[in-house]
């Protein structure tokens, strides 16, 4: 019996040996990759060591292609032949498609392109590659710089500023502080304007291509193959893991600020709080990802993004880098909540009055733009079919009504502030013609929904409500600036008669 | 030598073997409980894997039992007979004392309540529940609920506003926004109003209560039995876990925001950096919890909550769930800091001019209602005794002597702020009587002591100082508020004047 | 084949518990250092244990000297002979150069003194010393407490207020204010001012002496010795270890308030999202730190302090407790960013005005006092050798480039806001002689510098942009108060007419 238990231990520390001997030693890399490594592990050993420690580097291709079901991570049914027999090596990105990169050149004999671009990636990954071209933030560069109303919103924020006469106005921002800025998250649009010739330590005298626009890894970024996206932008750079992309810091990166609060309400939500507790002990590569054993309270990913199973692996929730289709209602980022739109082109989207708006100001959504209550229903669903894993449905059915009831009276609160607004145009004490948002007194209208009707509902969405939704950028400052604009309206209503006196 | 090492592992071996294996495979789970996870197990893994991970699920109740002294978890000196061959499971809490609960329904042969209540709990942990009814945050809902004045500032903020001839006015909340705003922490008061029944996927037709105020998990809960609280406020279900209750995450769900920026601070301290950086290897699951050993800096739950012993097993803290035995004064969500109430139901204080409030706009203490300086002597005593098992005597001296110059020092500037604000109700520019919290300047004023005055409590409290009680909600905006409610009164002063000629 | 795998197993087996067994039971501890654990690891056993884990306590100084090369620690090359045969404990740090220290004092037979202070640390480590003392924060002190503008800036903001016939004043603000705000960070000055008796349970009565400015562990403290600032601001005590150091926590405790927002913009930058995903698995306590291997992301340590080499062992960076050595701008604290002052005691520096500040209110460089672009340029070198290790040279190219546009940017918005603040000041709306900084409107000036244009710029400078340089305490914030700004100095003319008919 003892002996019996000794020698189980035994096989279990073969085992672990033999797999830790065996996986890194027999992974083929192919002959280019092997060359660049040659140099680069010396030059940029941090990213070289990443790449060395993911799934990319210790599976050949081929052998990735034989997991079958839901365990799969290779989407794509057909791959070049030329790609099976070894790892995901650098070669294996940067020399893909050479013709439609604008940037490919050449690199100690090969042709190598530096950004590596969402069609790159679906050469493996077609299914996912597909997905995203249906998620809003593809089109996150044009759906901000093609907006006109939004481009005055930006003007007003990261335009050149002068004074003169007492009047403030703002020029068009300069490249440097809109790649920085709203592009940072949104993407650039990348363009090769030249190329540079350096003197490299490793090899001498080498010309590269001059790139507008980089660094960037932002969710809509233009790539110089005229593609969408980078996926990098959550599945970092050189590792591109499952793990990071599941871990909440990974939408923190964009999603933190007070115009969209998704990670401070996440960490202060009793979801937030056992990741924080427990999720030591988690696993964060599994795939499919099974609810209560390789997790046992979700991250951002599991609710908008991962496939999910149950103990029994049925399948909970299909993977989806599309995102919004679990998504009934769109809470941020403008005046009003409203159903999502259709199409992630949100340029094409037009209010009553003819405004690049998904609803009127007065709140009237551009019904022919967005989804119908039909595919609210069904996101709906799609969504809570995660919760009810964990919750009863009279939890998840408390919950849903809480949150939209909530976005009902955010709406509510922002028809008051906006008529206050309305109500200040036309006294004529700002101006709504030029620009909407660039006074004092329109941005701490735009503080009303930009921060404080987003952060309720963001706490009402992710934290069924708290503090966040009330002290910290919730109720409580949204009253404040509605009291306030409502004062200011009524000072200089005071101030306008006893001028005129 | 070599052999009687390898001797050493191999034994080494197979006891974390056996103990992994024994486990869990021996404890007995009662026939109820068994039935309910035959179900819930698929239909709600989530919750059903965190319970057999905790310690409910791993040991029966009579051999918890048996563990004498500090290490006791199970304080009730007796429980019933029929619990005591089991293990903790499903039916051993949802099935108790069924009469007592309105939400009791037949659920499969069985008679279920959906809402488990302290008074459950106490079953087994008599002694915490016992102490926890003295905690404040037991009366959180009547605390809030039954006080006029209170009920006028949450009015204020979350009550449903009207604009009409340029006036803001603000009708009663509705019951979702007060679900998921204040009475999110404080606790919603649980009603059953009536039946429905749903088409289940694992059992077809089954009828269900419908409770208003569910979902929640506040502090100060009115549940179904009358109990006041939610155990699983802090022991998140369904693990109940002594570590996350030790960690600070659990408490920064409801003390992050502006209004007791507890978390925030206490993770920009000393404390918190060490928490931060080492705590992967403490252990939080230790009763009673050895100072040194199984940690080496406090979190929330070291300092306010936990039995602590020194390296000589001698008790430092006693455990506590009344929690406030260990504070001399209460810091923050009132007007002015004080000593602490002695009953933790406050719907009973006045100040001297018969408002509900623990001191006078003033500042004087309702003396009457608050513990006296010798009660508040021996609490920081307590408190201390914590303190000086890292720190010597100077230090913990030097710290509380700050730390009490603060509480006067904001008290004086919140009399400053407090002046102001009475001169511009004396001068007609704001109306007193109706509600003194829901005009703009009201909450600029506001904003100084429930904010500014308040953080800068817990930065000297918690951190000994540091920048979030300079800056970041600190006497820099505590000043800025004040200098601009000064700036305010004047030019209302001016103007008044002015339209007066 | 199976057995020869066996064997190597039970060999790691055994060379893990002989490592284990051997390492902390050979150590040999001074007689001195035992006599005082012998009460105080009863007595204090949260800072003996922490002790215990360290370094310190785990290797006689001997041995730690015969480390040579890039992983030596002991960076002095002569040490007392009296040390060199034990561990470091409390006696060889508490009772060296005795006479230099005002604090020392009787204890047991023993001359101890309390406060441990950099010239004690440089017996081991005298390079960090050295290094240290050319760090601006070793200088943080007097560089506040001596600078006549930023004192009135300090009592601006933690002056003992006062209100009378409408007018607000800051006196001074008391010691113990001080002590927990500014001088928190900055460090206090220490002075012994008398001695005390206390009664102590382990033996019974005994004299200490009374520290004024304790406790504090300030970067800049003036010591007993009259040396300057704390190693233990970063190193905590009594630990002292590199992890803790190296990890990003420690730099939050003073630089994460709106007016120095590092971590707040790291932990949301993709450094930070790298760190808070990975870093469970990257040795902090390796030296020299390699890249790649050791880590895969820098925290701040990475970039400004640790030594860093690559796979090759090349060293990439020097280590460096100057710091500012990797630093061509100097971007928070002031009106304006500019080129790092020469000199760690930057009370020298004078403007064009005659003003202790390092650029005039036009934003003009006080170049004599600064370090010219030929430094600039070797510090940004310096630098960028870090960022080289991962990212390709365009992409540290295009970084710095937006970098330094932001740099001026920034400082030509600040020209604005200072623009509107001088004409309020010419105006007489605004008091510029007592003190620039303490009424409402100057604060609103101020916040536009100390906070939006200082965010922007580290969110430039660590995140490569993003939302916090937009909409949390960035463009949008700086963009809102410059409107205000504008629109107080419009008003209060309109009003100035007006009240002039």
């Amino acid at each position: 019996m003892v002996m019996k238990k000794v020698s189980l231990l035994l096989y279990l520390g073969i085992f672990l040996l033999q797999a830790s001997i065996s996986f890194s030693a027999e992974i083929p890399i192919s002959e280019a990759s092997s060359e660049c490594i040659d140099c680069h592990a010396s030059v940029h050993p941090g990213i070289v060591q990443d790449w060395q420690n993911s799934r990319h580097a210790n599976i050949a291709l081929k052998d990735a292609m034989t997991v079958e079901g839901l365990a799969r991570k290779v989407s794509s049914e057909k791959v070049p032949e030329s790609l099976k027999g070894a790892a995901v090596g650098c070669a294996e990105c940067h020399m893909l498609r050479p013709k439609a990169h604008a940037d490919t050149f050449e690199h100690n004999g090969y042709e190598i392109h530096v950004v590596v671009s969402p069609r790159d990636c679906a050469t493996c990954h077609l299914q996912e590659a597909e997905q995203y071209s249906k998620n809003l933030m593809a089109n996150a560069y044009d759906n901000l710089a093609e907006n006109t109303l939004y481009q005055k919103l930006q003007r007003s924020i990261i335009g050149t500023k002068k004074r003169s006469h007492g009047r403030m106005t703002a020029g068009p921002a300069d490249e440097a502080t809109k790649a920085e800025t709203c592009y940072y998250c949104h993407g650039t649009r990348l363009n090769v304007v030249g190329k540079e010739t350096r003197d490299t330590e490793a090899a001498g005298e080498l010309e590269f291509p001059v790139i507008e626009g980089w660094p960037n890894q932002g969710v809509g970024r233009i790539n110089l193959d005229g593609s969408l996206g980078s996926c990098s932008a959550c599945h970092t750079r050189h590792a591109f893991s499952i793990e990071m992309a599941r871990k909440p810091y990974t939408c923190k990166e964009c999603h933190v600020g007070p115009d969209v609060p998704a990670f401070k309400v996440y960490a202060a939500s009793k979801h937030g709080n056992i990741f924080s507790a427990m999720h030591k002990s988690w696993d964060f590569n599994a795939v499919p990802w099974t609810i209560g054993k390789d997790f046992t309270a979700p991250t951002c990913a599991a609710c908008h993004v991962s496939l999910l199973v149950n103990g029994d692996e049925e399948v909970v929730s299909e993977r989806t880098h599309q995102m919004n289709n679990r998504l009934p209602w769109r809470i941020f980022g403008l005046v009003y909540a409203h159903p999502h739109p259709q199409s992630p082109d949100t340029t094409v989207i037009r209010n009553k009055d003819g405004q690049p708006l998904p609803t009127g100001l007065d709140g009237t959504f551009a019904t022919k733009y967005l989804i119908d209550s039909k595919e609210q229903d069904a996101r709906r669903k799609s969504m809570q079919a995660a919760c009810l894993n964990c919750h009863a449905t009279s939890w998840v059915k408390g919950h849903w009504q809480r949150f939209e009831n909530t976005i009902q009276k955010t709406n509510g609160d922002i028809l008051i502030t906006t008529g206050i607004m309305e109500d200040i145009w036309q006294a004529g004490f700002a101006d709504l013609k030029t620009n909407p948002f660039d006074e004092a007194i329109e941005k701490k209208w735009t503080d009303t929904w930009q921060f404080y009707a987003n952060g309720v509902r963001f706490a009402s969405a992710m934290g069924g409500g708290g503090d966040y939704g009330v002290y910290a950028d919730g109720r409580y400052q949204l009253t404040q600036a509605l009291l306030e604009m409502n004062d200011w309206l009524n000072l200089h209503q005071k101030l306008s008669i006893s001028g005129k006196k």
